[in-house]
């Protein structure tokens, strides 16, 4: 690939937000400094950029973000970034501005746009994994994945005094669309009875055998976490579906929703996203293009975004082994 | 009233549990043996106390107790207690142990039981108000309000997160059965958009109108906060009513749920509930027999159980005033 | 008094930042632009109004502060405001801009500056109890008294993991200037085995011979609670002196530190702060000038600040008894 | 290596406590009764183990230990573990109550111990890294050290909201002993000015030079984080030196102390130490003795003792070099 001059950067979030989408924006925008670029702030994602929502970045905005979840450049849908039209005026725009080069946050839909408009326009770009459902390749977490499954578990903590307090069976439903990654690190870090994700299937027997036996066994409280994506249905769902079986126990359903996405970043993703800040622009000025950065134990890898998407990242077979040796 | 000769002491949590019943159990067996009474604990409320599920309390019991959510005396809904043979039972169980006091830790249900039992028995009863729904009178707060006010602006500061990086208008629904309380302070204390609680109506037409005014003047995320109990539905039906006038704003909802009930009681419970649980021994020995110790004005007052399960507590009109003016 | 016309209103915070600050600036803003005025915020306290650091505020400024911690007007030490020369100064700042009146948010320090002013030029102010010590009267707490608390307890919950895993014994060092509040606040809401506050003696003896008595009763693990400003000296010197006495017991220091004056205020102080900043605004409509504006009781009070800042408030004896109860 | 019959295995933690002790005790425990071994606890460390604080562990016992700091079996330092005679008496317990193997949780002294005791004895021994300072070989992180990292991040957004309502710099002092791996992190997650570790010498004129550079840069407020183990002297010593340089300059100290070993585990500690908890007994059970299990890029990974134990594990070179470019 040829190295290209570049000068200025244009940063983009796309997509639903994450914790330490802040903070990679921030180490981006802080790199591009570092050495001596122009920085861009794209605003509401591709439809900002379709808008000329476009701002040149100073110190100041990126003060004091790091540690706030959301994304301060906003994210937004964008129907005509789909468009032909829509691409073309938006690079138009990136070229009013004289930005050579993007850094795109986000999930899988995101990057594909990178993806898109690198081929479509040769515009030197590099994603990285900003989203809480962990379901990107090319890295062994995606950024906001580990403050997801800390928000996850601080809430099943506190769901827990409940369900001991009253001898109770929750279903505790959280996120992560197709992908069981946050299902099964809050699962076995709150002593789940049962973690249901869509990777696996478990039938309502199996379940329902389960909880009758730890309920012998005098753990009368139980937890059983659902993820979102599942065929079976979310937790209510399933809970109606045991409560057939069940009929005397005391069941709840707690959906845990959107404040999974929000909150201050942890510190394992305020490293992350540090470090991918500075490796997207490293990666733009070594001429690494439509490539995703990420992190494999604990070291920068760049792999072209088209392997990236590929949804074929799963769930670790020894944790669900663990779990249901902790849980028996 | 006649000053009855106490020795022992039963203590039991009953209904909802809340934030701070440990830390209340524990003042009062504590303040027990201060005042060299021996303790018991009644398990799972009424029912324990029908089933004979009481225990002689002892130092280490309490341990570590204070800070925790829920109540490890547990609670559950005894239909049996409803009858006079199933109080006749527990009122036996209790002479069986030699206990000739009760204090009854709970909300207006749970101090009901402890009046009748008064009442039909003789047997001198101090009630506790321990619920997060704030709705006795007779305290300015009760055993787990505080904790649940703070539980739900953490949660809402999650979600404002993405409400502000995506501009979308969320719908939160807290706890409070039918009492605004937590609603008005967490709407308050999240900056919320509107706050509907079951003690004000509110027309559809009029939070349109308010939202509409408020995207004109820029404010493009919203939170609305929708307390359980309203007449007009809980958070999702009201949602789904604004979506019609309103189709082009990105509308979601989160029910905030179980997970108020549960955590670390907040400073204040804590002191309330330690205050409160001495209180309770306090009161018993100096004959103050079917009353709940409250707290008014940082003074311990105690209220007769029939006046303080009134439910006559109104959500401050000021407070009110105040979220109209700040939501302007 | 005569009701002045007030049409613009300069905002302060001064002395020691608190938790509630942002949230008090902005609910006085909001309050100011319901009522029609033009709000300016004096940056730095008087050191800014002094070096003319002042700016008209708008919507924008205000949001997104109320849940954060610190002060967004900062604050700063001014040297010079105690001279006339400073004060005449920074009078001419005022007048060039046209403020009419004051709020200012701060400690004793920064409300005797307030009245100063309006004894000597006549501005109107309105002072709200901005500490996180509690060391004012005519409020039941100050704001960020509540947060300081919560921070600190929270902090003590997890040293008391440490001390319960080692059985040993931690002095805690709390805030509060000379003022015990915190300390007793967070000794009962940490099952403390002794608090220290200035307004108390205890001597040396005493606290050895009742930790004494603990480790009889098997209650091997001990935090004790030192508020910072006692004349017997903080943690460290305590713990000095109580090492000499019990050689054998595992010790250790932790000051807790500035830790407390931040964070994300408390839901308490979220509604304090909020009511107050909408009290400041219409007190100065409704000429109650040179006063500061407390919560009594949950209602609003207009205390004049000579008043208010009279350090005659005093920990709570009935708390301080409870304690004693509680640690025996 | 012959594998031996293994039927009983005690459980023990040593040393300094830390946040996920209590899940691995738990994972381990559970993990036993799955392969049908009787599970014994060992209290306080080697020095229960000499006094014969051995006991039993059934299901209850692990009940609701998760989630909770510190360690339930205690821990303890014995010099007489150091002694041939104390080891032997040690040996006699162990026999007296038919174990067979043992898991010690800890850091390098407690390692040595498992060590020890396996080559004197011939005791199958498999050790977990227990400590909050990251600093054995054979793992990717420590049990405890994520979530220590946490609690340095978040002290730390609280101290710099008084930090930047201040313009105040705040030399803030974290623990990892002679480890610099907690700093680093909580360096980069709090946009640190500037890391002082063990392992990097910065000289005072350099690093007065930086903050020099950046309130030049108008970045008033700074953070300055400093590992406790460092040659130059903790953080009171270095904020000393450099006030002579910057005598202007407000600056205070927080040290975070203790706080740091305690707290709920974090998510990634929750996991952590229940996969270790497993693969420890699933260790013994497969003849893997003298061994420590740790977990590198996410597989479970048996190392010798002898080798883990050796002080050889660095500070990422590129976090630094990240640490650096985000702070200039």
């Amino acid at each position: 690939m040829e190295l290209k001059n570049i000068k200025k950067i244009g940063v983009l979030t796309s997509g639903g937000d994450s914790p330490g989408m802040n903070a990679a924006i921030r180490a981006a925008v802080r790199a591009g400094f570092y050495y001596n670029l122009e920085m861009y702030g794209i605003y509401r994602g591709y439809e900002g950029m379709i808008q000329n929502d476009i701002k040149k970045l100073h110190s100041g905005d990126i003060a004091h973000v790091l540690e706030r979840g959301g994304t301060f450049l906003k994210s937004a849908r964008s129907a005509d970034f789909r468009t032909t039209e829509g691409r073309q005026k938006a690079y138009n725009n990136l070229k009013s501005h004289g930005i050579d080069a993007l850094i795109v946050i986000g999930g899988d839909g995101s990057l594909t746009g990178a993806h898109l408009f690198y081929k479509e326009f040769g515009i030197p770009a590099v994603g990285l994994p900003g989203t809480i459902d962990n379901d990107l390749s090319g890295t062994d977490a995606t950024i906001g994945f580990d403050t997801a499954c800390n928000t996850a578990i601080q809430a099943i903590d506190k769901i827990r005094d409940t369900a001991t307090s009253h001898d109770r069976l929750f279903f505790v439903e959280v996120m992560g669309r197709d992908a069981g990654f946050i299902a099964i690190n809050a699962g076995i870090g709150s002593a789940a009875a049962a973690i249901l994700i869509p990777e696996k299937k478990m039938a309502i027997e199996e379940l329902v055998e389960k909880l009758r036996i730890r309920t012998k066994a005098k753990k009368a409280s139980n937890i059983v976490i659902v993820a979102e994506g599942g065929k079976s249905g979310g937790a209510a769902e399933i809970a109606e579906k045991v409560k057939k079986h069940l009929p005397y126990y005391d069941i709840k359903v707690t959906i845990l929703g959107h404040l999974q996405r929000g909150g201050a970043p942890s510190s394992y993703d305020r490293l992350l996203a540090s470090k991918l800040g500075v490796s997207a622009v490293e990666g733009l000025l070594q001429g690494k293009y439509d490539v995703m950065a990420g992190l494999i134990n604990h070291k920068v890898v760049y792999t072209p975004i088209k392997r990236a998407i590929v949804d074929d990242k799963e769930v670790d077979e020894d944790d669900f082994r663990v779990a249901k040796i902790l849980s028996t």
